[in-house]
């Protein structure tokens, strides 16, 4: 049994900006040469999510939509109101949608479903660059 | 310290269908005879999730209709313009709810409440047979 | 590779209410000696939930905003219907935040953001002294 961790980045442009890093694990989890085991996807900070989505621009679409009705650009947020840094809604989508996914995974793939990707979420209001914490365990 | 990924599966009806699998994961844990660890429930594909609830129908039948407000059946998605399928609420609720559930074990019991159950929610528009992998961690 | 299981409680006065539990999952972290891991912070029962956010007053206002928004308070559940007990918004809510967060560890540390703590949401309608679970895997 043994654990790695890897990190990687990734430029992202803000406003619910959803990214596929699907292939970007797949490396890490094959440069480790375990078999069978469990990975954890982690995006340090409090205005990112990650979870999984089929990755064509319709459905990324819906989901940007889909947020936005779940916590608006256009209302009052109190965190802006202390800060001004005008990204209460990051925080809010963040802590919804949450900065953790985990996959297990046999004979060296991850289970995921034929159409399911694992996707980055920024849902700042800036470009930012992102470091994504790859933690994977197994034999 | 050891690993075991099993599967298993299930019929389900689509449409927010919610079965209650915290038997057969703990059928699963038993069988491994580990008696401390953590335990990951994992549906592949990006039209079912995984969480938990207190399984009574009055619950079930709010979380149901919470979901529907949240991205509900009779709206436009961008998916189903591109692919006709007409699931496109099915993979936003999917993204927002997550794929994945972990849950610590300890002396061999999975440590939920008295009341609290792992659920599959199914939410595409159709029946599906869906496989549930359970990974289980520990010694 | 080592597993420990701690727990730890923590009153609470439901309707929202958020406490960051950070300090207290890093003690338990430092207490294990474990430089790189994953750590799983769980809380049994199925009217609470755990996620991440800037613990800051304004950010922890407008995420329990949202969550009125999400399953309101004031509206009619199955639930209570069935059992009387007038905490079926609580049951939704904890459904769909979650009740399960995994952190990657190394060096000793968990790598959360600068200003991401994680936290404890109690959905529940009246007091309650909270059990969580700190699980902790690494070398």
């Amino acid at each position: 049994m043994a654990v790695h961790t890897s990190t990687f980045h990734i430029s992202t442009r803000g406003m619910c900006d959803i990214h596929d890093i699907t292939h970007q694990i797949e490396k890490d989890l094959q440069s480790t040469g375990l078999h069978a085991g469990i990975l954890c996807v982690f995006v340090p900070g409090s205005t990112a999510g990650i979870t999984s989505i089929e990755f064509e621009p319709g459905a990324v679409n819906d989901l940007k939509k889909a947020i936005e009705k779940l916590a608006p650009t256009n209302i009052h947020y109190d965190h802006d109101a202390r800060w001004g840094d005008g990204n209460g809604f990051s925080h809010v989508r963040a802590a919804l949608l949450g900065s953790s996914f985990s996959v297990p995974f046999s004979q060296g793939r991850m289970l995921l479903g034929t159409w399911q990707q694992v996707v980055l979420v920024d849902f700042d209001n800036r470009s930012r660059k992102r470091e994504v914490v790859v933690q994977i365990f197994g034999e």
